[in-house]
Order: C-alpha cells, then sequence, then structure tokens
C-alpha cells in the first residue's frame, strides 16, 4: 500500500464518528439513511463522512443507485494491521522483560522469607 | 482510552514523516538531532512534527534538558491494535468463507474429472 494511502486511511479514522460508522457496518451493510438513525445527523452530514471513508478506501458502497448499500471494505484495515506488526513486536517484548522482573521479584521474596523474621 | 485520545493517535499517524520517525524510535531511543539527519528536515520541523508525536501519546521524551531523547511510548499504539480487534475477526471470517470456497471449486473439479473427456 502507498503511504498517501495509508495517510487517507488514518486520517479517515481520526474521528469519532466514522469509526462508529464503520462500528455500525461490521455488523453488515445498509443504507445512508439507517445509518443517519442513532447519530442524529442529516443524510448530507453523513454522506460527508461516507466519502471520506471511501477515498481511504474504507467502505465501498453498492452499485444500486436508489439504495446505495454501504458495507465495510476490510483491506484498509488490513493495511493498518500489517503498518502495526513492526511495533507489536516492541510491547511483547516488553511484556516478556516485565514478566522476567516479576520472577526476579518473586524470587527475592522467596528468598527473603528463607532468612525471614530473625532480620529484623 | 478515551475517543479523543484516539482521534490524536490516529490524526498524528496520519503522516508519513511521523511515521519514518515512530520506525526510527522502534530501533531505539535517539536525540532530535540525530532524528533530523536522514530527514534532511531542520530541527524545528522535526520538533514540530515530535510535538504532535507526544501529545497523541507515541512518544516519551527524556528529562536530560539537554538532550531530550525521544523514545517511542508504544500503549497509544496497543490501542490502536485493541480498537481493530473487531475488525480483524471481520477478515479472518472472509479469509474462512474463502477457503470454504476454495474447497467447493476443488471438489467440483473432482467431480468434474470424474465424469471428464466423455462430457465434450
Amino acid at each position: 500500500m502507498p503511504a498517501d494511502r495509508l495517510d487517507a486511511t488514518f486520517a479517515a479514522l481520526a474521528d469519532p464518528t466514522r469509526r462508529a460508522i464503520l462500528a455500525r457496518l461490521a455488523l453488515g451493510e445498509t443504507t445512508v439513511s439507517e445509518l443517519a438513525k442513532p447519530f442524529k445527523m442529516s443524510g448530507p452530514a453523513v454522506s460527508k463522512h461516507l466519502k471520506v471513508l471511501e477515498r481511504a478506501g474504507l467502505i465501498e458502497r453498492g452499485r444500486d443507485a436508489q439504495r446505495r448499500p454501504c458495507r465495510l471494505a476490510p483491506d484498509a484495515l488490513k493495511s493498518v494491521d500489517t503498518w502495526l506488526e513492526t511495533y507489536r513486536r516492541l510491547w511483547d517484548e516488553r511484556l516478556d522483560r516485565l514478566e522476567v522482573y516479576l520472577q526476579q521479584v518473586q524470587a527475592q521474596q522467596k528468598k527473603g522469607k528463607g532468612h525471614g523474621r530473625h532480620d529484623r
């Protein structure tokens, strides 16, 4: 995926309404008017968000001219997932280090208990 | 994570230079001047990007007043990963359906071969 496509995807995701629209579409495809209901937004306002999502490759519109149903296009999100892969390794390593540290602390505590009460 | 934090994170990621800075920091912490070198950018230009990344919780700055080294703060990216979880299920399901479809096609082809040459 070219960098500018990833730019558009991240920019589109930086809005809570657009993320809420994606969450709705994750349940299945629907029309603009149905999408507008829970958001208490006008049709044109929803359409504007849908255009941003469509340009970012996050949704697709059906060909039915009257209904133009929207559905999720998972490929753009898959690209975000692929991009995250590099960083996922980092927090996995951090968790591994934390685990090692906790094991050391526990080992120390056990050792401490061995000498225990007489030290004080 | 509150929605506005996720907004800031996605907005910060919608820029190729900022993503390149994160990729560099994934290799280890460094100073602003070292960061600026490969990007052929002025110190102030890099500092501006770093401020956006810091506000979004994507990086942390060291306390050393002179060097102020930058390092990756993986928690914000972890939140993006958590947010993606809902959608990851969708493309997994899509792959499952594709697999079922391919198995059906293969089964059809095998069946076709059974009757095979005489049909033409």
